[in-house]
């Protein structure tokens, strides 16, 4: 059994997959040349998985990607900032198939093995114009060391670039799974999209990856919470191109160390999400223990890490584990007071629903730092849920004020 | 018919009911001398109605009260801010108990005919020993005037106390609503308590008085949001003790009128609850049209109201309708994107999903408002909603950062 082990390049770490990005100038307003379209590109025809925004209203481009997931065979991602193509109409639609037709007629490829994302003001016809004429350029530019620029492309308000990868060895071979990610949330108030694009050199079938990702994305994206808006654009995309040979299947040793791979590089970018932005000072686990069911101790999570108020008070120091109990009652989860105990990491501030023994001066000091564990224990069963937060600045809605 | 008119008197308008407060030093830190403990009494039994917190976790005086509505006849109600008496064990219950039969002891009443209420920080224990010595003084100075020293000993960062009383003549008999409340949310960080105390000396069974007032609150408090958080506290309360000597019953002209009286008491105390509040520029009506049904209306309305992207973007005087729509769609409503029409004060901003015919720069002239009404046609039915809220400022989370 080999270890996993982090490797650099991100989206291209895997064998086969280049990279690269231009600048169109898409968004609206003038001054800013950080380049805004991103183009992945497998050499090899790989399948794909995906998941994308449970959200009723859906961009543009998460239709036309989700129609395009249905070609037994992928070849490539092109992804814009600056402009979110939702909420466009039929016409929306028409820029984002263009998009990919672009990308195809570039690269050699049929447009529906292109798939395609966006992430930026909602509202607002995509400059379809500004982007054709760059594509044909662009597609030659795709190297292997492309996945850093690809992943600043994709960059709306983030302050830094997102990739991760990893590698371990199954039968001998090598294989790399890494990807590249934007931020969600208070990284970007226009602009709330979390996109996500992984590629790995497995050989695995479509149905296989997709289960892959689905339970990947369950316990990493899925977790984590800003502000409890959803965007129309969050999108996960994964491409395995099987350039490494080696055959993962469900049920062998591989396909637990692949899925733990997976779930490395997931968790690594929804961390990072989470930790950038301006506007966020402090990194917060909430774990719920003792649920009665998975779904109350996600409901227990979830209330905590979206309280307007328990964030509020994590900015300003003050561990006011009330808030915290408050949250818990109005989940809807089945809970008693005199069972809940509280722990600020470890520390055991809350007792049966009323103050523990730790002293507010030591809750003090943990709630000052800037990373630190809540665990709320319901006493009503085993079910566990952890999910993944931060504080809530007044920076934060500085940011969110206007575009 | 006569209408209903606006008087003054707040909870103490109705015949035969007195208020009064006075200053026990309830609070943990030292400082303020504004009254802190107050007392409203019927001269005549009276029968009560109530609406509890649904959060899991509830104080121990809303325990208390809950038990003591029990009793046929009630005579007053007794409230403290400073201290929440919230998460506090057993001996909270002791607490808020002790507290009933001071009151009762002082009025010469029973102590289940006393309904309590707290406000302020959870998890500390209540002072009781503060309390008992100042109550036979403060029950010997009750007054028909008491009402506004009753709402402002009530209050705690609220900017204004808050009172609204009305008349109306049935059956050639004159009969008054009235009560006083205090604030929700962002009003009070560690004391995110709504209360309310109504007075009527309407002649009505508790039956039917629990009706109209679980109707009047539906259509009234249950409106309001300003962060989705839910105390262990809120309470409402309404007592009433016949003194005017006219009966009503439901299905009469009375009853209707009673109701509407009632009704435009609550909304008004919602109304002020949810303008008050230095972390507050702008109160914002958002009305859901078109719904298949109640709930998904409702649903639509919450998701909007709550919505941390909508409500930052108001405070900036940016329009962002994108944030709008992506909140409906999140929110679990049945909708079609296509069919989706929101207009900012009657101006057509989204026209089935896509941006509609009105200038952003007469939108950004409706948001700049300080009172504004967005509405979301869903197209889908013809069930609606309506929820009262803010817009979430700087200064709400530099209010709400510590104690």
């Amino acid at each position: 059994v080999k270890t996993i082990k982090k490797i650099g390049g991100g989206v291209t770490a895997a064998a086969g997959f280049v990279a690269g990005a231009t600048f169109c100038g898409i968004k609206r307003k003038k001054g800013s040349t950080k380049p805004d379209l991103a183009l992945i590109f497998s050499r090899e025809p790989a399948v794909a998985a995906a998941t994308f925004t449970t959200n009723k209203i859906k961009a543009a481009p998460v239709k036309v990607s989700m129609a395009h997931l249905k070609s037994p065979s992928t070849r490539g991602i092109i992804a814009n900032s600056g402009n979110a193509n939702a909420c466009t109409g039929p016409e929306g639609v028409c820029g984002a198939r263009q998009t990919t037709e672009a990308a195809a007629a570039a690269l050699g490829t049929e447009p529906r093995e292109i798939l395609v994302c966006s992430t930026g003001r909602i509202g607002v016809r995509l400059p379809i114009e500004k982007m054709e004429p760059r594509i044909p350029q662009l597609a030659k530019q795709l190297t292997r060391r492309g996945s850093l620029a690809a992943a600043r492309a994709i960059m709306t308000s983030d302050t830094f670039p997102k990739e991760w990868a990893v590698s371990f060895e199954v039968q001998g071979r090598k294989v790399k799974v890494g990807g590249i990610a934007k931020g969600a949330g208070m990284i970007d108030p226009n602009m709330a999209t979390m996109l996500c694009f992984l590629s790995t050199d497995a050989k695995i079938s479509k149905r296989d990856l997709q289960k892959a990702l689905s339970e990947s994305v369950e316990q990493s994206f899925n977790r984590i919470t800003v502000d409890g808006d959803m965007s129309t654009n969050d999108t996960v995309l994964l491409l395995a191109n099987g350039a490494s040979g080696c055959v993962i299947q469900p049920g062998s040793h591989g396909w637990n160390v692949f899925k733990e791979a997976l779930n490395k590089v997931t968790r690594n970018l929804a961390r990072m999400i989470v930790e950038d932005g301006e506007g966020v000072s402090k990194f917060v686990e909430v774990q719920v223990r003792g649920a009665a069911t998975y779904q109350d101790g996600r409901k227990v999570a979830e209330a905590i890490a979206n309280s307007t108020l328990v964030k509020c008070a994590w900015a300003g120091n003050d561990p006011n584990w009330g808030r915290i109990v408050d949250a818990a009652g109005y989940s809807g989860a089945k809970l008693s007071e005199e069972m809940i105990n509280v722990y600020y990491n470890g520390l055991l501030a809350v007792k049966g629903g009323a103050p523990g023994p730790a002293p507010e001066s030591k809750l003090r000091q943990v709630v000052r730092k800037k990373r630190f564990t809540v665990c709320v224990d319901l006493q009503m069963g085993s079910a566990e849920y952890t999910a993944y937060t931060t504080d809530l600045t007044e920076e934060y809605v500085r940011l969110n004020l206007s575009e």
